[in-house]
């Protein structure tokens, strides 16, 4: 899993019907405590917005966190960092 | 998942069954708004084409967007960033 | 597998209900005896703590290690390293 | 999926009984139209050889392209390119 | 898939009680015919040694080459390259 901090989110009005909607949000991580150059998109699951510290699971595991096992999304936020 | 801009797309004549009727795009990756040198082939699902921003699922959860999930498909172009 | 130094752990209060209980742990990755500047999140599954060298399953196999197989886990920490 | 360019073949006598009769080739990566210094080792099933422009197919998708789905194989050559 | 040489095996008392019996080896990638800095920690399916050049199968598809399909193993050595 990773670590990182939610800069902005990503609006596709076209889309997989199984996405709609799943807010799209692009996400800096952090390793070591420092921000890196990496960015990933998921899918937030649990209620985090701009600015937040979360944890991102990603691959195929990442869909076991929504409500629709089908959807292809391979990236998801499980947990906001206190 | 990923965020980027197909560039081209590519013709494969000579391919798996399961794969003909598929639209194979070149895209360029972009993160946090700015082009990287990294590139994906990606099937698109979604109808998009050459120039436009799109959103990309890889790994094994791609090909729940597709009709035939026994395809041998590890990147699909999920949906159109607005 | 990598092999790698557990350097702290992460607090979520807020998060997947299935992750409940799980220590989440940043481990920086060690390559030919050497550490590296690539860091992970993994959940333990062994007792291991903070300064010890343990080995990291990623991806889908991850959560095999853990009790629920329906955690949305992408690493897990596997053995402890003599 | 990546395109690339067969370098050459590997050779294994000693190996898992599914992976018999596999043919190995080590294809370079093409980025952009450009060579990339990255390389992946790939199990053919389109009949393409050393000098082909080709499309892969990597991760737990890859073997759905193979007769055998329980071979443990993460890369397969699913398309020639044009 | 990857090829490597075998440069080290590891030990871990303490590990996931699927993966007692299971050999770890330290493989350092050569891609090319060129060693690279990138290792990988897989397990031995097909008797290798220190010193070995093997093929390594990674992700979901790697334990396929176990007997226990079970492990939470993401690397696998799977032949002994002539």
């Amino acid at each position: 899993m990773y670590k990182g901090i939610i800069r902005g989110n990503i609006v596709s009005t076209r889309k997989q019907e199984s996405l709609v909607g799943s807010k799209f949000m692009e996400v800096q991580l952090i390793k070591n405590g420092e921000f890196t150059n990496e960015y990933i998109i998921a899918i937030d699951s649990v209620g985090a917005g701009v600015g937040e510290t979360v944890l991102i699971t990603v691959g195929s595991p990442a869909r076991l966190a929504l409500h629709n096992e089908n959807c292809p999304v391979d990236a998801v936020i499980v947990g906001i960092v206190d």
